[in-house]
C-alpha cells in the first residue's frame, strides 16, 4: 500500500529525529576555495555538502535555478547529485513550477518520473486545474506557495488575504493528502492562522538563517495535530558556513546545531 | 544603442508582416508518424516545424516543460532547437519561472545568457522583487502572467481583480519598457480594460486555436497606441495540424492562414 506524502514526511522526521531540510543552492560566486565554478564543481560541492549533513537532515531541497543556469550540463549535474542522495530523506525539487494543465502534466512528469524527486514546490497562481496534475501521485508531495519569505509577499499574497484563498482552494483538491504549503519563517505572526485554516497540510518553511526568520515563534505555531507536519529549510547559513577548505565541516556543524536547536524548541 | 523590447517586438512584427507566435510544445504522445518519441525526435519535430512556419511567424515560443520531461537530454534538444531558429524572430521561453530575488537572478541568467532567449514568461505571485532580476536587460522581454487562458484563472486572478493589481505593480518596475503581459484570448471581455490600464505594455496572447479564444474580439481590443504591441500564440492548432507525414505542410498552411486571418482583421 502506498503511504500518502503527509504521513511519509512525518515518518521520515521521526525516523531521522530531524525537522531540518537543507537547501542545495550551488552558487559558483559563493563556492569555497578548491571548488571549480563549472557543472563539475556544482556536483562536487553538492556531494561534499550532502555527505557532511545527511546525518542531520530529514530532507534536501535542490534549487533547480542554480543547475539550470549552466544549461543541459547543469541539469546533468543535478541528475548526478540526485543519484547520490541517501534514500532515507525526502528530496524536494525547489522548482516553483506551474502552467496550464497539459503543461503542468509535463513538469510533473519531469520532476517525479524523470528525476524521481519525492516532492516539488508549485506556484498556484494559475489555479486549481494547474496544480492538479502534480497531485496525482499519492506518495509525492506538492508544496504550494502560500506566503513566501521575501518582501514581495506583500504585493499580491497579503492583499485581500490571497494566502487564505490559496489554502481554501488547495484544500479542495487535496483528496490524496499529499498537498502542503510553503510558508516563510519571516512571517511568524501569520503562521498560527495559516495552520488553523490548513488543518494537517505539511509546511515547508524557508527563511530561517540568512533570511532572518525567528525559529522559536515558527516552532510554536507550525505543528500539526500530531506535533509534526513541517520541515524547516536552511540553505545559505549551512552550505556557505565557511568559504575555506573546511566548508563541509562547518556545514556539518551548522546543520547539527540547527537540528538540535529545532528539537530543543519542540520539546520545550 | 540598445532598443527596448517593446519597440523591438513592434519592429519585428512590422518587418515580418506577422503578429503570429508559434508555440513549440513537442509532445511525443502527439508526434506524427516517423518522428521518434525521444529527445532526438523532439529536435527533429521542432526542426521540421520551424522550417515550415518561420516565414509566417514573428515569434517562436518553446515550452520548457516538454523539453524538461526528458531531463538533461531534453534540455540538450532545446539547445539544439534554439540554435536553428532564424535570427529575425523573437524567441520566447515559455517557462513561467519565478522565485525570490537571488534565485530569480539565476533563472534570468539561464534563460537570457546561457540559452540566449529574447523573452520569457514569468509568474508574478512572489511580487516585484521576484520579477526585477528578469528586467535587467532592456532588449529582453518579460511577459508577466496577468490573466491566463485556463479555467483556473477564476480561482485567484479574477477574485478582487488581482489581474489589475498585477498590472499596477508591474508598471511600477517597467522603467526599461521591457515588461509585457500574458493575457489569454479566452477572456476577450477583459482585454479592453487590461489594455487601458497597461498603457503600451506588449501582450502575449495564448488561447486561440485549440483553446477556443475568439480572434476577432482579441484583435479589436489588444492593440497599443501604435496599433501594434501584441503577438498571438497558437501551438496545437498549428504544430499538430496533421498526424500524418504531411504534418509540416499542414503546419505551414495553418500558420499562413492564421497570420493572414490576423492581418485581415487588423486592417478591417
Amino acid at each position: 500500500m502506498t503511504m500518502n506524502f503527509t504521513d511519509r514526511l512525518r515518518q521520515t522526521c521521526v525516523a531521522k529525529k530531524s525537522m531540518l531540510c537543507v537547501g542545495l543552492d550551488p552558487d559558483p560566486a559563493k563556492f569555497p576555495e578548491g571548488i571549480a565554478k563549472t557543472p563539475d564543481g556544482i556536483f562536487q560541492f553538492c556531494k561534499e555538502i550532502i555527505g557532511a549533513v545527511a546525518e542531520y537532515s530529514a530532507a534536501f531541497k535542490p534549487n533547480l535555478a542554480f543547475f539550470e543556469a549552466f544549461g543541459s550540463e547543469g541539469i546533468k549535474a543535478l541528475e548526478k547529485t540526485l543519484s547520490i542522495i541517501p534514500k532515507d530523506v525526502i528530496v524536494i525539487a525547489d522548482a516553483k513550477r506551474s502552467d496550464i494543465g497539459n503543461t503542468s502534466q509535463k513538469y510533473s512528469e519531469a520532476v517525479f518520473k524523470t528525476w524521481g524527486f519525492d516532492a516539488i514546490t508549485v506556484n498556484p497562481l494559475l489555479g486549481k486545474d494547474s496544480v492538479e496534475p502534480f497531485l496525482i501521485y499519492e506518495d509525492k508531495g506538492v508544496f504550494i506557495l502560500c506566503l513566501t519569505s521575501n518582501k514581495g509577499a506583500a504585493d499580491f499574497q497579503m492583499p485581500n488575504k490571497l494566502y487564505l484563498n490559496i489554502i481554501k482552494n488547495m484544500s479542495e483538491i487535496n483528496g490524496k493528502n499529499n498537498c502542503g504549503l510553503v510558508v516563510g519563517a519571516t512571517h511568524p505572526e501569520y503562521l498560527k492562522e495559516i495552520r488553523q485554516k490548513a488543518n494537517d497540510m505539511p509546511f515547508l518553511i524557508p527563511g530561517v538563517g540568512a533570511q532572518g526568520g525567528d525559529l522559536n515563534s515558527v516552532i510554536e505555531n507550525a505543528a500539526d495535530s500530531k506535533g509534526l507536519g513541517y520541515i524547516i529549510n536552511s540553505s545559505r547559513a549551512i552550505i556557505y558556513a565557511s568559504s575555506g577548505k573546511d566548508f563541509a565541516d562547518k556545514a556539518r556543524e551548522n546543520a547539527r546545531k540547527t537540528r538540535d536547536e529545532i528539537n530543543n524548541l519542540m520539546n520545550k
